[in-house]
């Protein structure tokens, strides 16, 4: 039997998170609407803190922790929004927070995880070389391990986003999330089932790392080989706690390509004025080669992110 | 004796073109807060139609024309957001735009002045060519002529950007607005007078077009002479309704240099994932070099626009 958060599970998240997060604002954009003969709802998770909707699963998975299990603070692997996610979660609550991150990172993603006073333990960029390092800190330290969504904490923390979407904005048709790990689109999907029954849920993936999409088709978890992609915070696999809730509650994944992924980043930043991370554009670029999902209907995205290095931009 | 836009002025504006613009957010960042050791609190018009907080200005001023007027058009000369704001204001109002712009005015702002409908003139780069041909296109079709900043409508509308803020925020210290050729900056001051008497108004001005603070200095208007700056929507000099208003209201125009726009610029950029342009950030800017005025204070600042040429940043 597999065990999903439940609805309570993602109301006490949403209380216990609420004092610690940004409730992000939805926005609208009158020249993408008439681009897609849509209405389509923008969740701005680029704009909350850290700059990704992480901090909403970090935050739920810390505020969880006993009083002694906090007292040993909390570690994980990640060179990516979770690690910072979660070192801000950690400074929030006054415990400790210990990073495990291959050597070859991007500077900005160090700078920003130091800036928010974690204790760094750089390794090797293998999975294992992560993995054995955060055993041995975890051996040493007893922190208690947080993964980046396999996790029913960050998994109710991730939901409140939806929660708060679908509170402002009524009658939904599709809401599109990108998927990574599954930790943003099970949440959305639990999230969606409990509070607007009526919406569908769709994930988007980029083609060259579409292994939820495989999955969903297979009935099992397809792990993600070798992807390639722009869209760098989705390189990862399902886990077995985000798949089954997906295999349940999610209508479909419909994939694009990096073109599209582009095409719809610079529409976001150029319309909207927001600065997005490649992955949180990949929602927008499905409805760029998936028009006629959207036609006439009312479209949530979720943007999952802001952190790009604007020294290296991809245009 | 000088003509100034009441406070029914102001109120009539706000609710004449509520209908048409945004309410843009107020949005805070707690690592900015600590940079600065201040509260600062971003009127984000940069989120605003057309990208800046110009369409206020200029909905109003084509929403005042009589059925008489608005029926011959508007017209006016710019290659900046003024000519995208009134295009889109006139064809909101189902009217014609006449636009007279350089013909070296940067390809970004051609499309997005086309796009919104406007039928453009196309003149050698010079004032006096955009003078002439301006009364050339207003004698042949009697449009009328709205000024970007020096017409008592267009101060009026730039007003009820400080309206919103102070509804919003109660007790602002001060207000920082960039300073060009007085528009917002007057507005700005008008309605912190009327609606916030508490709160002290500073123009933002670069160094390198510093005509403003000059101006102020002197106590008449000195024009803007070969200005180089990168804030390239602040190269304008003060108006004869703007430069009395600014007199009476403003506190005192402080500058910075074009280092300090890049830093406050990307201090938004990577802080708060809002794409504004160089013109926008001066205001921050002011705090990088004058910290002191700052301190423990509620700074209010009006993010003016977001219109930016993603294929050249400055940096």
């Amino acid at each position: 039997m597999n065990k999903f958060p439940t609805i309570d599970d993602v109301k006490n998240a949403s209380g216990r998170i609420k004092p610690y997060i940004h409730k992000t604002p939805v926005f609208t954009s009158e020249s993408i609407n008439r681009i897609f003969g849509s209405e389509v709802y923008f969740k701005c998770e680029n704009l909350q803190k850290v700059g990704a909707f992480k901090f909403r699963g970090a935050t739920n998975a810390v505020l969880s922790l006993t009083g002694e299990e906090a007292k040993r603070g909390v570690a994980t692997h990640s060179s990516g929004n979770h690690a910072a996610a979660l070192t801000l979660a950690a400074r929030q609550r006054g415990i400790k927070a210990y990073i495990v991150m291959p050597r070859n990172a991007p500077p900005v993603k160090k700078k920003a995880v130091e800036e928010y006073g974690a204790e760094i333990i750089f390794c090797e960029p293998t999975l294992q070389a992560r993995e054995e390092n955060l055993e041995k800190v975890i051996n040493q330290t007893q922190a208690v391990f947080i993964h980046p969504y396999n996790d029913l904490r960050i998994i109710s923390g991730q939901a409140t986003a939806c929660l708060e979407l679908v509170e402002e904005v009524e009658d939904i048709d599709i809401i599109i999330v990108p998927v990574g790990g599954g930790g943003l689109l099970s949440g959305t999907a639990l999230s969606a089932a409990y509070f607007s029954p009526g919406t569908k849920i769709v994930g988007a993936e980029p083609e060259g790392a579409d292994d939820a999409c495989r999955s969903l088709q297979e009935g099992k978890i397809i792990p993600s080989v070798n992807p390639n992609t722009i869209a760098d915070g989705l390189l990862t696999s399902l886990g077995t706690l985000t798949f089954p809730i997906i295999m349940k509650y999610v209508d479909r994944i419909l994939t694009t390509n990096d073109e599209n992924i582009l095409e719809a980043m610079r529409l976001i930043w150029e319309r909207m004025k927001l600065i997005v991370e490649p992955s949180a554009a990949v929602a927008l670029a499905i409805l760029l080669n998936h028009q006629n999902i959207a036609r006439n209907k009312k479209i949530g995205i979720i943007l999952s992110g802001g952190n790009v290095d604007l020294d290296n931009l991809p245009w």
